[in-house]
C-alpha cells in the first residue's frame, strides 16, 4: 500500500466512454456477456492504476451512492462506500433496523424515496433472492445487486475473476475450484457464471449435502473429493462455511469438514507450484484453510479486497454513466 | 431526475443575505411569520434550481452540522445530512443507542459536547415536546427541530408548503385538508400554522377519538366525514397512521379506517380534477391511500420528499448564517 | 465559537515535518519521550490556530483513517472523525455489532481486511488491553490507540495536558490530582505517564477500593482524602464513576462518595484561586462535581472537548506521515 499525502489536484476530465456498456443495473453475471465482463475488468484494471497511490478522482462527483443494506455486511458496504467516495460521489446509508421498513413501508417505496433524494445508484443487498431485479424495474436510478439471498452477488464474482486474472494474465483455460458451502453460496454462482464466459473449467467441490450435481448442468464438473481434484486446480476459491445462516449442521462435524476440505500445507504441496488460494472472507481459520495457508505466498485473499474497490468503482462509473446516457 | 456527472467546479461566491431573516434557530413554524416562512420558501426554491442537476453549493463550506436524533429516522436524517453536504458543509451522526446519553449524561451536556466540536447547527430530534427549545436555550449554536413527540416538525410542514405552492404556485385562497391521525401528529401541527399564516383555508378530518373539537381554536375547520368534505378539497394531506405509535387502537378497526377515511379511486372522482394528493410516508399502502391513488398523476408524495431537501437547505443556510451574524 | 461560512479555499501546502516524530503508531503515553509529547502539543496548537474559524485543511487528503471501535463510543469517534475530515482525509467506520467480527473473523484479520482497503490508519477501541499493541504488530498502516480497556487512551492523556498547558502555559511544576475510580481507568493512566514526563506533581485520590498504594511505584502521590490535598492543587481532573462497567459497587454508596470526593462551591471555595476542573465525561452531574462548578468559571470541560480535536489532528497527522516514510 502506498500512502499518498497531499495528491495534487485531479483535473475535471471526461472519462472517454466507450460505446460497449449500456446497462443501468448490475443484477447479475448471468446476464452479462463476456466483452460485458471484460469491460468492466478493463475499467476496474484503469481505475486501479489511477487511484492506487490514494489520488482521489472525480468522475462521479454530483452523483449520490445509496446503500440500503437489509443484511449486515460492514465490508461489502464500506467497499462500495468507499469505491463512490474515492470517484468524487456523494454516499449515503441506509439500514433495515432503522429504515422505514420497519414501519410497514413496502422496499419499492423505500427505495424510491431514496431515488426522490437523488441517489442516481441504489446498492442492495436482500435476503430474498430476486430483490434487486424487482427494484430495477420500479426505479429509474441504477440498481446494483450487492448479494441477493444464495443467488448472485455479482461484484463478489467479479472482484475474484479479477483477482485471478491480476496473477495470471488470463482467465481462459485455467481450472478453478470451488470449494464448501456451494448451495448457500451466491458467490459460487456469480463466479460459475463470469468465470464460464470467460472459458475457464469450473470445479464445484464439497461434501454431497452442499453440493448437487444438477450443477453440471451449468456446465460445470462436480467433485465430492478435494484431494481428487487438487493436482488440477490453478486457482481454488474457499467459500465460507456460513456457520450463523445453516439451520442445520450440512455436515458430521467440523472435524470432518477440516479433515476431507480445508486447505492446509500438506494438500499445498500436492498442488500446483503456482496455485492461487482466494477466498470470500471472512474467513473461518481451521476451517476453510489453516492459519499457514491463509497467511503464506500464495494466499491472495487481501488482493481480492483491494480489487473490490476497483471492481466497485467500475461498476458504479459504467452504470450511473449509462443511466445518465437514458439506457434501460 | 437528471443526472450530472462531473459538473464544472462551482465557483465560492457570496450568496447574498437579505435582511429579514435573523433567527438562529428554527423551532417549530407557531413563531414563524409569514413573511420568515415565505423566504424560507424562496431560499429553497432558489437552491432547487441550483443543485437539481447533482452540482454541489459550497455556501455552508467550514460549517458541521450535527443529527442529535432520540428516534430513529433514516428518512430525515438522511435528508438534512444531504442537504447540508450538497451545500458543502460536513455533517456528524449521534443517535441515542450509541450516545453518551446511555451513560447518564444529560442532554444538555450531550449538546454542549457535540457544540463544543465545532457544530454549527444541531438538528435534533427527541420524543419530548420542547426538547429544541430547552437546547436552544442553553446552546450558542443554531438548533433545528425535527420532530419534538407530538408537538411541531417545521421542516415537514414546509416541505409540504413548499410542495402545494409549487404545484398551484399560491397557497393563500387554497383548501386544505389533513386527514388521519391528527392526534399525535406534529406533521398536522407544523402545517396547520404554516398554512393557516400563508392564508389557506384548512380542515382537519378523522375519527372523533384523533380529532378534537378545540382545534377550531386554530381557526380550522373539523370535520369527521372525508366524503362530505372531499368536493371542496384543493389539497390532501393523508397523515401516517402510526400503529407503532400508539398504545391502544383508536378505532375499531383498519378496515373500519379504510370504507372512511382511505383515498382510493371511487373518492377521487368526487374529487376536483386538479387536487394534489399527499403523504408525508412511510405510507401504508391500502391504509392511508390505495396504491393507484399513491401512483397516480394526482400524487406529489415523491416531491415532498425530494422538496425536503431544499427546504432543509434553505432552513440551515438561514439559521447558521444568523448565527454567524451573532443573531439570538 | 465562531463560524466561518465559504472560507477561501486552503492552498495545498506541504507542511514542513520536523525531524523528531518516527512513530508510525500511537499506542500510549507509556512509551513516548517528553519531547514526543511536546511535539504532539505544538502540532495541535498550529493546527488549533489554522482550524478554529471552521477553515478545512487538505493534509490529510488522499488517505482514509478506519474508526475499528468494540465499545460505544460516539464521543471520540466522532472526534476522530472530525479531525481527519478536517485534515482533508476520509474515514470509514466499524463497529463490533455489524463487522465480520460476529461472524467468527479475528480482530487481525479484520483489521487486515480494513488495511487491504488502503486505510492509513485504524483508530481502535478494545475492551481487552494490549490490542492496538497486537494491531500495530501484524499491520503495515498507522494504528491509533483510542482506549484499550483499563489500559491507555493516549489522546485523552494529551488533550487533558493541552488543556492544562493552554491554561497555565505550562505543565512543569504544577501539581495535578486525578480524583475517583483510579482502578478502572484508562484516563488516568495515560494522564500520570504523560503528566509526570512533562514534570508535573500528580496525586491520585479517591476511595481506597479504587486507589491503590501501588500506584506511587509510578512516582505519584496517592491520597484518601480529597480535602487534605486540595489546597495544593493547580489541576483537578474528576473522573468518571463508571456504574455501567463495575460489577461491585466499590463504594458504600453514591452519597458517601459524593461527600468526600465531590467537587462542590464549597470545596471550590477552600481550592487555589485559579484551579483548573476537568473531567472526561461525559460528567455525571451531582456525582464527580456539582452543576454549579461543572458550569462554572474554573470549569475548562467543554475546552477539553474542543482541544480533543486538534490533538487528534496532530497525531493522525504524525504518525501517518511516519507510516508514508516508511517508520517503524
Amino acid at each position: 500500500m502506498s500512502i499518498q499525502l497531499q495528491p495534487e489536484v485531479q483535473p475535471v476530465q471526461q472519462t472517454q466512454v466507450q460505446p460497449l456498456w449500456t446497462r443501468k443495473h448490475l443484477l447479475g453475471l448471468e446476464d452479462l456477456s463476456a466483452d460485458e465482463i471484460n469491460r468492466i475488468l478493463d475499467d476496474a484494471e484503469r481505475f486501479r492504476l489511477q487511484t492506487q497511490d490514494g489520488r482521489k478522482l472525480s468522475v462521479l462527483s454530483g452523483t449520490t451512492t445509496a446503500n440500503l443494506f437489509f443484511e449486515n455486511s460492514t465490508r461489502t458496504r464500506t467497499s462500495f462506500s468507499l469505491a463512490a467516495r474515492r470517484l468524487g460521489g456523494d454516499v449515503i446509508d441506509f439500514s433495515a433496523s432503522t429504515s422505514s421498513v420497519s414501519k410497514g413501508e413496502t422496499i419499492i417505496d423505500t427505495a424510491k424515496t431514496i431515488e426522490a433524494m437523488h441517489a442516481h445508484a441504489i446498492v442492495v443487498r436482500h435476503h430474498t433472492p430476486g430483490t434487486p431485479h424487482l427494484l430495477s424495474q420500479n426505479l429509474r436510478c441504477s440498481v446494483i445487486n450487492a448479494g441477493d439471498g444464495p443467488h448472485e452477488h455479482p461484484t463478489q464474482g467479479l472482484l475474484d475473476i479479477f483477482t485471478i486474472r491480476q496473477h495470471r494474465q488470463k482467465v481462459a483455460g485455467l481450472t478453478v475450484a470451488l470449494v464448501g458451502d456451494i448451495a448457500h453460496s451466491r458467490t459460487a454462482r456469480s463466479n460459475i457464471w463470469g468465470l464460464k464466459k470467460l472459458g475457464a473449467h469450473v470445479i464445484v467441490c464439497g461434501p454431497a449435502t452442499l453440493v448437487s450435481k444438477k450443477w453440471e448442468t451449468l456446465g460445470v464438473e462436480v467433485s465430492y473429493s478435494l484431494d481428487e481434484i487438487l493436482p488440477r486446480c490453478d486457482v481454488l476459491n474457499l467459500l465460507r462455511i456460513q456457520f450463523e445462516r445453516q439451520q442445520t449442521r450440512p455436515f458430521p462435524s467440523v472435524r470432518e469438514y477440516v479433515h476431507l476440505y480445508a486447505m492446509n500445507m500438506a494438500r499445498l504441496r500436492r498442488a500446483k507450484d503456482d496455485i492461487l488460494i482466494m477466498a470470500p472472507g471472512p474467513i473461518n481459520r481451521g476451517v476453510e484453510l489453516t492459519p499457514d495457508v491463509a497467511d503464506g505466498p500464495h494466499s491472495v485473499i487481501l488482493d481480492q479486497v483491494t480489487n473490490g474497490l476497483y471492481i466497485r468503482m467500475a461498476v458504479l462509473h459504467l452504470c450511473i454513466g449509462a443511466g445518465k446516457r437514458g439506457e434501460a
